[in-house]
């Protein structure tokens, strides 16, 4: 559909820049107070797009794979943020400028600084070329680089580089402070020495109630709302296994300095499933029908040797190969491709990069972001993970809650099991108060830790622990009150914990990728710019424009409105006094695909013309008709030609 | 739709929360770490529900009236909640026990202890029929109050105690803390005194960026967003007037002590309506349409007298008799009441409530409350105010930014306007360094203020006054410094601040009132729930329901699903072993308007049989007479005997 990828005239951010603007598809928030980085606003033709693009996504994820959908709140108690370990690990590396007071994010100054380093370096060299033709965008997005100096480096220099470019996202904090001593990084603007990074987390703190004692964060992610709901979920899908639940909603991360307009702010849109699987079988059941689809991934051992090769492959072959580790999580690698195409996302500007085992976090098992390609570089706007059974496990484990399956056997099995053996009349004489918590902490011991506890009792005659809640340093049981024993016994319930495979879309990098990828401009009016949004997702779908503004003309374009609200088709009417093709143009910059242009023929046979964004075709037909074309297109996925077979080649009076 | 009204069961709010809760509509968010009050999840029917009612507020609201939604963050810096008057009114009056630490809220403890002790008094007269109807409820939601004592109170008491419930909502803090020390009125549980109130702010706090020092808030409403976005939507919407803006998204407000389930909550949704319009004009295009619709009003006067009698009229006739004010507020109010019969509420129990006087904010012009009568009693859910030139008048006097319209006049008309002029020269040597912020001061006058320093200068020969950033106490401007002088002017253009009409719509509220004005019982048995959502909203719109669960009717159930998935029809399978009496139930408690039955006459010819939920009738027909029944009932509001004619009627085997 795109006629981006087909045009030759050049990508300009600030034509961009200017159109999205112009017509309010975002803006700063708060503008007329001078605005707060890294908080937008969407104008009508951006909220629409967005909502379009929800919808697309309920429909292809929710719907037709009948997950679980729950809208859970923003606000969230400190206690479940503490066990998921977002308290203490939901943080970014910030660097002070103690002189100026300037906060620098520790990785990008590093990034920044080592590519304006490489492009001096260039240009010493005298290969100019790619520099002046990044240079406009890049200075915009590092204003707070110096300017670049033409230095030579030393060739094993720009080596050491590269490679740190490329591991980029994998440094611990203390590593990029080290880097900034040995590779002299400062604050870009002075060159002043800069404070070792120190953690800052990214939570938006506030407190709940009036006592304000209640500590709470905004969310970081919709997903702890999901596994907080398990048990329900489950149970209100018959307790069958395995499915999936999502949520769509507000996500809040407090960017230490937030740059690149949509794609780092602080408040975005996230949609979210957590796909619950058994361990032991993350086969599923429709993978066969993505098996096929050709995808591009940069796996991390590629990433690992500080390359960025690409690997064209089936996702079947992906998986049997073991690059990707499991059936599910290619599954929804597909669903993503899938996603992304419908909505007007270039093919050839997605890629999929693994995770590199230092940058994923410890617990996920393999991880895939979906990475889109723009002016900024490529960005992640989709995560894949598979965070296994992590977070079930954690708040299981701190709330004494069971977010587990229980699954019948077909068969009964035979187990040997650890069984600790207590006698109690002996316990309250040598514990007395604390005897409830030794025999509390003895009971609720795994297999593996009564299996070291035998040998303990075997070797020593005794136990000593330390227990949650009892003062005493060592607490001493001895043989006498205590057996462990292996014994044999029959089950015939198996009980897991699920492990959660995880597609996450950031919504709103997605909408500035698909800007990006949709926007082209008239190759003979550079000046004429193009927003090919696919109509499905297109803001208003189309523009009824009278050919002149008087009583006649009026009656039948209300006629047309009629039919087209009848229909719920999204449309606008421009009855303004401009030129037919300056209304056209209006709307091309908007994206709005369809033009149905009201003239006296009108009033005669009751037919109207239909044109498209596209290539500004134009044919006629009855009013059903062109209805029926624009639905067809629209919402069944007709190509324009199929679409409008039935409707006669217009030609066009020069409006265009 | 609803047969709500027509069975003769009793309600019973324990019922109808069970049923919730088991279906999980919705659920306490964090329930495994006890749950935080005042905040809820919705699962996935409530999701669902909540999905399509938002989806009928779009289309019925900003589709057909073209307005212009915008999406802005919930993140707000101080600043605009600071002139938006939000930091110092947004409030609510709290008073502690200083001996428990417990926190009430002064008006909710006023009405309570005052509710419990006219119970009392009742119960001592022998008028025990109401206390007993609604005992359990009440003492559900007023478990702080203690046990009701049957104390027969004074004639004359009880006729205060009464005046004082219908005007609670209108008293200041200071004259509930007099109605407490006059009344007697402590601590419900012990019965001890208690602090005055004081004021406690509503907003969550927060701090926006690494360096902590922007303070924030999460927005009280959504409205101060499209506000600040005046302009860009004026610009947008080609500068014509009149035009709305909309937005729908979560606003949080830090309630002192939520209970009442969804209906006090502390993160809601919320779906806001901004209608600029010319304060001389405020007429409305489409007034026509609702003029003829009968609403129940409530009016100012009638509860300052202390009653709540319903007024049953026409809009058209209270515009005319000014009872609202004027057209545009009565237009949204007939829009409202559209758009809450669409959605499931029931007619009988939707009120229009004008907020008297004294609880009405300064600057509102009028403003009437959709109330909606619950178990809860009659709650506000949609609140419709003229706010006047109020918002838009603050924030441009803060910023500096026009936030106005400028109409080009039809002739040109000629006016008297007062106009300062400076002797600049002077104003250095006598002002040094504050010369500019004088100059600035006087420029910055308005008409009425210049009028009065004329009269100043012409007195005194001089002007004193105090001004912002200078440190002097008063500053004087002697008469040769300034003139102000009254001069003819020929204007072309008029420039106005419009007014602001806002429909303002609490989704979480609406949703609990759609729970219970569409929950009944089924008469024959009591424990079979149905909640009768029209179906335009209903979660799900049919459930598949094959009669065994074998290869054979899989096979067909699998054409259903297909041809129900194409039609973009939300449904559901349950090919569970149940029988089909007890799976349809299971549905009939989630609302699911219809039921297809797959049987073995379906693999002979293609028939299947359709159920209606709120009658349990059945009709068969071939499967596509069945879709283009259920599509006609669910999006075209064709009733169950239009929609399903051409079907033939079934006899059911007893499944009911």
């Amino acid at each position: 559909m795109s006629q981006a990828t087909n045009t030759t005239t050049e990508f300009s951010r600030e034509a961009i820049e200017s159109v999205l603007k112009r017509r309010f598809f975002f803006a700063p928030s708060f503008e007329i107070y001078g605005g707060v980085s890294g908080l937008y606003d969407y104008g009508p033709p951006g909220c629409a797009l967005q909502a379009n693009i929800i919808d697309t996504w309920r429909k292809h994820f929710v719907l037709e794979e009948d997950m679980l959908e729950v809208d859970c709140t923003m606000l969230t108690p400190y206690e479940v943020l503490k066990t998921s370990g977002h308290v203490d690990k939901f943080a970014d590396w910030m660097c002070r400028d103690l002189k100026t007071g300037e906060i620098f994010r520790a990785d990008h100054l590093v990034e920044e600084v080592i590519e304006s380093r490489l492009k001096g370096d260039k240009e010493a060299r005298g290969i100019v070329a790619e520099v002046e033709e990044e240079s406009d965008d890049k200075k915009k997005r590092k204003k707070k680089v110096k300017e670049i100096k033409a230095i030579k480096l030393d060739d094993e220099v720009v080596a050491e580089y590269e490679t740190i470019l490329a591991k980029i996202d994998g440094y611990s904090g203390p590593e990029l402070g080290e880097l900034m001593i040995k590779h002299n990084i400062g604050n870009p603007a002075t060159g002043e020495k800069l404070e070792q990074p120190i953690e800052f987390n990214l939570m938006f703190e506030t407190a709940i109630g009036p006592s304000g004692q209640l500590k709470g964060y905004l969310r970081p992610e919709t997903a702890q709302g999901q596994f907080l709901n398990f048990n329900k979920l489950l149970d209100f899908n018959n307790e069958r296994m395995p499915f999936a639940s999502a949520s769509i909603g507000k996500s809040f991360r407090n960017e230490i300095s937030p740059r690149s307009g949509l794609l780092r702010v602080r408040e975005f849109l996230m949609a979210e499933i957590e796909h619950f699987v058994d361990p032991n079988n993350k086969v599923h059941m429709n993978f066969d029908s993505v098996k096929d689809l050709k995808i591009s991934l940069l796996s991390k051992e590629v990433q690992q040797e500080g390359k960025t090769d690409i690997l064209e492959i089936s996702i079947g072959e992906a998986v049997e190969k073991k690059i990707i580790d499991n059936q599910t999580l290619g599954y929804f690698i597909g669903r993503i491709y899938l996603f992304l195409m419908k909505i007007g996302i270039n093919p050839t500007k997605l890629r999929f990069r693994q995770h590199m085992s230092n940058e994923m976090a410890h617990y996920a098992q393999d991880c895939w972001d979906a990475e889109l390609q723009t002016s900024y570089g490529w960005i992640e706007c989709v995560g894949c993970a598979d965070r296994s059974a992590y977070d079930l496990s954690v708040h299981a484990a701190k709330t004494k809650e069971k977010l587990s399956v229980k699954e019948a056997l077909k068969e009964p099995v035979s187990i040997e099991e650890y069984e600790c053996l207590i006698e109690k009349k002996k316990f309250g004489p040598l514990f007395r108060k604390d005897a409830p918590k030794v025999e509390e902490w003895l009971t609720s011991r795994t297999q593996c830790e009564l299996e070291n506890l035998a040998t303990e009792l075997k070797d020593n005659l005794k136990i000593s622990a330390k227990i949650d809640g009892i003062a005493t340093e060592t607490v001493e049981i001895p043989s006498e009150l205590v057996k462990i024993e292996k014994n044999k016994k029959t089950v015939y319930v198996r009980e897991y914990t699920p492990n959660v495979i995880e597609p996450s879309f950031g919504i709103g990098r997605i909408i500035y990728s698909v800007f990006e990828h949709c926007f082209w401009t008239r190759p003979e009016d550079s000046a004429r710019a193009v927003l090919s949004f696919p109509p499905l997702v297109a803001p208003t779908k189309v523009l009824v424009v009278p050919l002149m503004n008087n009583k006649e003309l009026q009656d039948a374009t209300q006629i047309v409105k009629k039919t087209l609200r009848l229909a719920q088709i999204p449309f606008k009417v421009d009855d303004s006094g401009a030129s037919i093709g300056k209304r056209y143009a209006r709307n091309d910059e908007l994206g709005t695909p369809f033009g149905i242009t009201v003239d006296y023929d009108t009033i005669a046979d009751g037919s109207v013309t239909l044109r498209d964004r596209d290539s500004t075709t134009q044919k006629r037909g009855s009013l059903d008709d062109v209805v029926k074309a624009v639905m067809d297109i629209t919402y069944k996925g007709a190509s324009w030609e199929e679409g409008t077979k039935h409707l006669t080649v217009f030609e066009s009076k020069s409006d265009e």
